[in-house]
């Protein structure tokens, strides 16, 4: 919102709104997730989506994943900002345009839909590794597992077919190759 | 932590500790999930998982999944506390236990291991809806779908195999069957 429409405007390189996913590791105590979460809406930055959950129950770690965008410079200050709080151990940054980095997103939809239709929106999901979680005469519940924007394309072509729930987990992202984040 | 641990002590039924899981659908504005956030940590209460996604693109609404715990009464002033939240549209409340909920969790797992322990690996999560999403001479990222519970378990046998890095996306919930929630 903060890119200028005009076309007078030279809104230069650094201007630019790019999206980035940003995984930080904090210690899985109260308030945590609270003082993140404020963190952004306090400065106006968006959260597209967040996904947090415990992946170290030894040392009591949660990893929390969150899609945002913004010009560099606001990401460079949400990175900053995160690196300052105390509970945080480290943060990874990239943009969603990186070729080194796996994205995945959970969908769950519901269809209303009679057996026929059910073949057909089984084949429309058929990339998207879709395991059938329930099943009745008129009604489907599909899981599937996809890249965001292929998630909003597949809900978009299910609304056609009597979509009329969906749950999303939000993005979560790992590095490919043997290396870890630092 | 509320519950007493004295063995004089005598919990009522009432006060037994159950997992639950919330589902809230709020309208995508800046801010929301820190209020969120920040009912639950300023009250105590855990949040184990947080899952965040906008589900309706035309209306903006986001759907949060959480998972959390407490005796009954805590849960019910949870309720209560988000229904009183402006942004809030509705809000579902299942246990864990409940037979007529799916609930599923993505995870991802980078594995340290040469090609004959990844096919040990690949037998592993056979269960799980695996997808290899990155394969080097050393290393394997691998995709599940499951339980909680039963991520918990894998996650713990991969420790054996090599596992150093892990992200996950805390579970999302959907009801059995035609019907959504009102």
């Amino acid at each position: 919102m903060s890119k200028s429409k005009s076309a007078y405007s030279t809104p230069g390189k650094s201007g630019k709104i790019e999206r980035h996913i940003i995984v930080v590791w904090v210690d899985n105590e109260a308030g945590v997730l609270a003082r993140i979460a404020g963190l952004f809406s306090g400065r106006g930055y968006n959260i597209e989506s967040l996904a947090v959950a415990e992946v170290d129950k030894k040392k009591h770690i949660s990893r929390i994943t969150i899609v945002t965008e913004g010009t560099p410079e606001v990401i460079e200050q949400i990175n900053l900002q995160l690196r300052k709080l105390v509970p945080v151990h480290k943060v990874a940054d990239f943009k969603r345009t990186d070729k080194d980095i796996l994205f995945r997103e959970l969908a769950l939809f519901k269809i209303l839909a009679n057996s026929k239709k059910q073949e057909k929106i089984k084949k429309i999901c058929k990339k998207y590794n879709p395991v059938v979680l329930d099943k009745s005469s008129k009604s489907i519940v599909i899981q599937v597992t996809a890249l965001r924007a292929e998630i909003d394309k597949l809900a978009l072509d299910l609304r056609k077919y009597g979509l009329i729930s969906t749950s999303r987990t939000g993005a979560v992202a790992m590095t490919k190759g043997s290396k870890i984040f630092n």
